[in-house]
């Protein structure tokens, strides 16, 4: 039984490796799916895949609602195929329902992009938890590298903490944000401005270029004052029109020089290392929440133990306790 | 054996409730070790304690280093105590070590404070993990309340994540903001401006009363673009002077207003069942890590596991299982 289903994960990864469209996306189908025996079969494809992961430039786009995110990709991303490289966009949206009008849900924020041969648009999985969400985009991350996607865009929703979660999956974490007034920097939550290695002033073009020029040096004159993420690597401020195409060559220069510079100086192996090491231990709790919730007898023990500590009759410590001796027993 | 620990601690329990200073101390010691025996008896402790717990008011007090806090808290506590109000300070620094110079470490941060027989100074606990430090530092606040004090305020330390872990386990969550230039508004993470209940803007007196004036209706305004944390209770904003002895007495009319809002409306029972609740949940994943780390077998297997993730060889969520897996079965 379980020889079978590793020769039809074989085949199955032969076509994902070959770049085949649909067996992409039902791959990543199969890896959000939440069915025990699905999980079980995205396990399989996923070892057999994971030696062709990992070579993809992996870049965060973060940004608040309106900073011009789905402009900035679509034009970003049409401009890499033009080089030939093949783009892959994920998206990391907690909010977001399939029902819903989610963030990519129909692709048509990214109309030019989305029908374009040589780039991959997958919306955010639906879940009520980041953390759900975020494991899950994860391995579509590593699905759409096996695919041969050599530049992955992994998009956040820009309000909550998905920008934590998305930075601890990307090599470069870029920031847009758009020439608002001057109280533009205060919109900006402080440890998003910290994660940034890149900042791009969007809309940098007609009535905004001036504003967007004073933005330009605010970000600048604002991340000078904060610690370096890695030393010697200041991040760069650059100005982009996605309309009149300013700036786009400019920026991806800017990522590839800075991804380069992560290679060579180590850090971008040991970025990637910790992001394995804070995922692995983070599954650990999430599979323990899994089997916790799957197993009728545990699930019943939790919520009778949580009810006790909400009641105030029971120790938050102690209860947690009993429920692990439990499940270590079960 | 049990029994006779039961004993022992039930006279232990009795001479805390009677506000017994030293086994007050003992007690918050027995929690803060990490020895199984010594957390079995916390355990005991506690659950004999519990239905004494729960009557101060919380208070959370945070702020950037050189907001205040310490000078404020020593003017605000012996206000209390002056009010015949028994007043515990405790604190929550995850860079805090027991040989340092921990932040309340030797309490000469607060001299007449720590001299006042109405009110205990208890430092941070020491601890790798903020984790760590919150759970101890909750349990600590378990025992003061045990103990007859009647207000309670836990201190940040001002950076890091630790105000996020205070605000978890405090009623009113109070920020400190020292009147800078014009620009100290973004010198504070937007998220603990989400979450103060209050503001009080410190050091409102001599060459910087002009200055407080500014800061205080820059901060009234930036709160009102926010979404308020409960709906019908705006946070105030208060000008205080430590020195000056002005505003103090005010401060706590505030803070006890607010609470008693916050009791009237369902809301403190609610946020105190949430607590609670994401209290249990993070003690179930500690309970898994410490059980983790304190088996051989285990702790062998966890390393082995990492590595292999680390190194690109396996796959965090299947390792997690395995890892799992192995616990249930040991």
């Amino acid at each position: 039984m379980r020889e079978r289903k590793v020769k039809a994960g074989d085949a199955f990864a032969a076509a994902l490796r070959s770049g085949d469209r649909r067996a992409l996306a039902r791959a990543i189908t199969l890896v959000e799916s939440t069915r025990i025996r699905d999980r079980d079969a995205a396990e399989i494809l996923l070892a057999a895949l994971l030696p062709n992961t990992g070579r993809a430039i992996r870049l965060g786009i973060s940004g608040a609602p309106g900073a011009g995110k789905s402009t900035f990709i679509e034009a970003f991303g049409t401009y890499l195929t033009g080089l030939g490289r093949r783009v892959a966009v994920l998206a990391v949206d907690p909010s977001s329902r399939r029902s819903g009008g989610s963030i990519l849900g129909d692709k048509t924020r990214m109309e030019k992009l989305a029908r374009d041969p040589l780039a991959f648009i997958r919306p955010s999985p639906s879940g009520a938890t980041l953390g759900g969400v975020a494991r899950r985009t994860r391995e579509a991350l590593l699905l759409v590298e096996a695919a041969g996607y050599d530049t992955v865009m992994v998009e956040t929703v820009g309000v909550g903490q998905s920008e934590t979660a998305v930075a601890d999956m990307v090599d470069v974490f870029v920031l847009l944000v758009s020439p608002g007034g001057g109280d533009d920097l205060q919109g900006i939550k402080r440890g998003v401005m910290e994660m940034a290695d890149m900042v791009l002033v969007t809309k940098a073009d007609g009535d905004l270029a001036t504003a967007a020029n004073r933005a330009a040096s605010d970000y600048q004159a604002a991340l000078h004052l904060m610690r370096p993420k890695y030393s010697g690597l200041s991040p760069n401020v650059l100005k982009v029109s996605a309309v009149a195409g300013h700036g786009v060559a400019e920026a991806w220069s800017a990522m590839t020089a800075f991804h380069q510079d992560l290679a060579a100086t180590g850090h971008l192996n040991a970025l990637r290392e910790d992001q394995a090491r804070r995922w692995f231990w983070s599954e650990i709790q999430a599979v323990l929440n899994d089997e916790i919730v799957a197993d009728p007898h545990m699930a019943a023990k939790a919520a009778g133990l949580e009810a006790s500590v909400v009641q105030g009759r029971a120790l938050p410590h102690a209860a947690a306790r009993a429920l692990i001796r439990d499940f270590r027993r079960a």
